[in-house]
């Protein structure tokens, strides 16, 4: 009988290739496949990150979610999908391992920090061999291309999905020291009056592909229009009480 | 008259000299003078994790505390003797940017994320060309190495000192679907309570020494006694509610 394969959850970090791992690199050289996420239709952008440090010949095992971020997430029919794809999705990387293959899962940011890589790992994890290998966050790329300390000593520091409630962001701003607000895209008004509310917003900055080609950063008051990607994020920084 | 240096804050993450990012590594590889912060008396743990990056011949600028967590935060002599460490380590590290040299400042994890890197650049950043370059937390560093999903979706995901009081943590706690404690230490006892009292003790994950040799995680439950190093943090992860 043939040793079963290993799974590697491998965090490729924020969006500038440079921000890799040594880890990540070295793993993705020993692996025998790499599967990556996207958009149907569109390039993974976990595989433009890692580009550089995929070997020749290694097997790509792209997955496509069926369904985007138009559908409310509420609704029965989205759930399902979603489930049936991450099971498929599961299958497809569980026959490799069955071969003894190296399967690499490479994600932005870091694999178990709202990544859909968890939805991988839960289905697997306890079946194969696996490792995880951290990576660095998204928003730590953006605090860090907009020079911003963003949280120190005593403070306490919330993430906050913009799909939250305007009355749940806003408790939740007035609780936190320091926070990001992520998931921007349609519920940026929401976000600004969420911010006006904990008397936050003055000190509210805007970041859009934080650490790539391109990247878009200002305070959120100079802000014109209500246009932004899902993936733009709002850091409110902390570190109030300098010493 | 010559042109000033640059000052360029390095993450290089949270202890595995694996997980330093490629910039990171090129960055070192630049620099004339790296700076590092360490108790009096003690290695700096953000040299150890990138020794093997330093160039030979390069300047090194250690930088010892004056006092230590021994000493009640807010007492006003503990306050002076930090600031004018802090002050008297930009002004050192003015001198040599004043020169012309390219000075990096090594932190574990992210420059800009708790780390008292911060300290350094709000005294230099105005004043001399900056980078930062982002680092693996190392809380990322902690769930990877128990491989254990921290937060999902649309969860709240908070950061906790662990310096705050029973009735702080046990609010916030309450307010949060996903939860990172840190500085853990004598404050141990005071977080289990909070814990039990938000209801999430049973999940809670003790991790000392996250990716580093001689690591220990256990179930919080499951830990017999009291002891616990400053650096120490629990996890208590979110992603309750999975399709």
């Amino acid at each position: 009988m043939r040793a079963s394969g290993r799974l590697i959850g491998i965090g490729v970090g924020p969006g500038d290739p440079e921000l890799v791992t040594l880890k990540a690199m070295r793993a993705l050289g020993e692996a025998d496949v790499v599967a990556h996420f996207a958009k149907n239709g569109n390039a993974s952008h976990a595989r433009a990150i890692a580009a550089a440090h995929l070997r020749a010949g290694i097997e790509e095992v792209p997955l496509f979610y069926p369904v985007t971020t138009e559908i409310p997430k509420d609704c029965g029919q989205y759930r399902d999908a979603l489930r049936d794809f991450y099971d498929a999705s599961a299958a497809a990387l569980a026959r490799r391992l069955d071969a003894g293959r190296t399967v690499a899962v490479i994600c932005e940011g870091d694999p178990l920090f709202y990544g859909s890589y968890m939805h991988l790992h839960v289905r697997l994890a306890g079946k194969y061999p696996t490792d995880v290998i951290a990576g660095v966050t998204g928003m730590s790329g953006c605090w860090s291309a907009v020079a911003t300390p963003i949280a120190q000593g005593d403070d306490v520091f919330t993430v906050l999905p913009g799909t939250l409630s305007e009355g749940e962001l806003t408790r939740h701003l007035a609780n936190a020291d320091a926070a990001v607000l992520m998931k921007v895209g349609h519920n940026l008004p929401k976000i600004r009056r969420a911010l006006a509310h904990a008397g936050r917003l003055e000190q509210a900055i805007y970041v859009e592909r934080g650490t790539m080609a391109g990247a878009v950063t200002m305070p959120l008051t100079a802000k014109a229009d209500e246009c932004a990607p899902y993936f733009a994020i709002v850091l409110v920084p902390g570190w109030e009480r300098r010493p």
